[in-house]
């Protein structure tokens, strides 16, 4: 059965839509996204609807969290393909708010996760975790989920977030969702939009690199730096990649560490021509 | 009547209660104070009670509010006085939390308001009105009310919260209640405990000051920079007396302003040996 998806655009209606939801006591199930949907995101739906009586997926490319240098202008968009998607999935509510309803003008206040945003992806894109952590904020008092899922590609979005749900005493439940891969490697991306054929075939080597380094950890390698190092020269071997950075690091505080232990991360970013992708998997010792 | 005031102390038992009375479609109200309450805490307690099913007023001395050279330590506390000043105002609920409750080991999520941040106190304060914003965000999150009322003395804070609640689409109706002065005209603060009686006296010249710029802008004087220089010279004269600001600036923005306009703000910080107090008032034309 289809059931009818309403789409709302305006903060206030989809309040309004939340309470009553409440007040019925429904569990309502939020899965945020920039839109360009792909299977993985598909997956995070699916997923939504097995815990919670209510999905609401909105769909936003948050200027804040791209720096003026980015991709905000060119971030792929296809709304009526997705709507459609989210149909066939029954979602409930499509929430696709315009920037000017989410940052009207006169905007200033902005919520930062200060250490974790420091790490990783944090000290090459300056300010992306603030705009992050400000949008996801505003989500939340938009929606007002009981229930938050995120995939774990973006692993340090899901720690600033679950760390940012703890601090400001969100009542929210935040849950990850492993990373989805296409059946060659490939991490599901909306980025991966931006590849020619050829470029798509390089990436292959974040992946390939990430088993490369799980399989050393397994044999029994404990030194971080070789490990990241044999990482480093399985992409850096592919003449179209260029690393951003490699590093092993706690799962939770995301602080670097010098030996491996089991449930330590191994994250990366690597662009592949003009393509900015990231990767990541937890060690097994 | 006086009925049965609950104590809560946990943020989980806190959210627990609010969202039982969300439920049965009751509007909560909270009162969010540092404690150490006087006259005017209990007027924002009445008007509240004319705002709302169930009242919540918070007793919490904000760490973050302060700086390392600030009176947090020494803030006037005396729970014991608060919470029979507030059993006789028929309050239901007296959140209490601890410091290690709002503020566990690791915290690091901040609110920050960028631009009404940096005038008037915030000058003064560094980091001030983010621990507002942040404690604040947190107490909308912990206790969900359907409004929050908050002292116009506190004009700047006031400013912040409202803009913090309408930028991160809190659901919350912020009321501002008037300044509570005593019969001399001091306008009453939780600090003015700190004043011996000379300086008790001393302070007067803030109001007093306040006043001399109403009768000035009603007579017609326009420059901002007469008023404000006739306010210093005013409190300039009281010995004890040391200006940290005056400032004319717009109500709503807080940018300084140059000619006077009715609904302009006039706000002040003085000290008053090592006490800093605060006054403002709203010219007329």
């Amino acid at each position: 059965m289809v059931l009818h998806m309403e789409i709302i655009e305006r903060i206030e209606a989809m309040q309004h839509w939340s309470e009553a939801q409440r007040r019925d006591r429904c569990r309502i199930v939020l899965v945020p996204t920039m839109g360009f949907l792909h299977e993985a995101h598909l997956r995070l739906v699916r997923d939504g609807k097995q815990r919670g009586d209510r999905i609401v997926v909105s769909i936003f490319v948050n200027p804040a969290q791209f720096s003026p240098n980015e991709d905000f202008t060119v971030y792929p968009r296809d709304f009526d393909r997705d709507r459609r998607l989210l149909e066939k999935e029954n979602v409930n509510v499509l929430f696709h708010p315009s920037t000017a309803e989410i940052y009207p003008e006169g905007y200033e206040t902005y919520v930062g996760v200060d250490k974790l945003s420091l790490f990783l992806c944090g000290g090459h894109r300056p300010g992306h975790f603030r705009g992050v952590a400000t949008v996801v904020s505003k989500l939340f008092n938009i929606v007002r989920p009981h229930v938050a899922i995120f995939g774990e590609k973006d692993y340090q979005q899901l720690r600033v977030i679950r760390r940012l749900v703890q601090d400001l005493n969100f009542d929210i439940e935040v849950v990850g969702h492993p990373i989805v891969r296409d059946a060659d490697g490939l991490a599901m991306s909306s980025r991966n939009a931006y590849l020619s054929p050829e470029e798509r075939r390089a990436a292959l080597c974040l992946s390939r690199s990430l088993r490369r380094a799980a399989c050393m950890a397994q044999r029994g390698v404990i030194k971080a730096r070789i490990i990241t190092e044999a990482v480093r020269a399985e992409i850096e071997a592919e003449p179209l990649a260029t690393v951003e950075y490699v590093t092993l690091c706690d799962a939770v505080t995301l602080e670097g560490i010098d030996e491996v232990y089991a449930g330590a991360l191994l994250a990366l970013a690597v662009r592949i021509g003009k393509t900015r992708l990231i990767d990541n998997t937890i060690l097994k010792s």
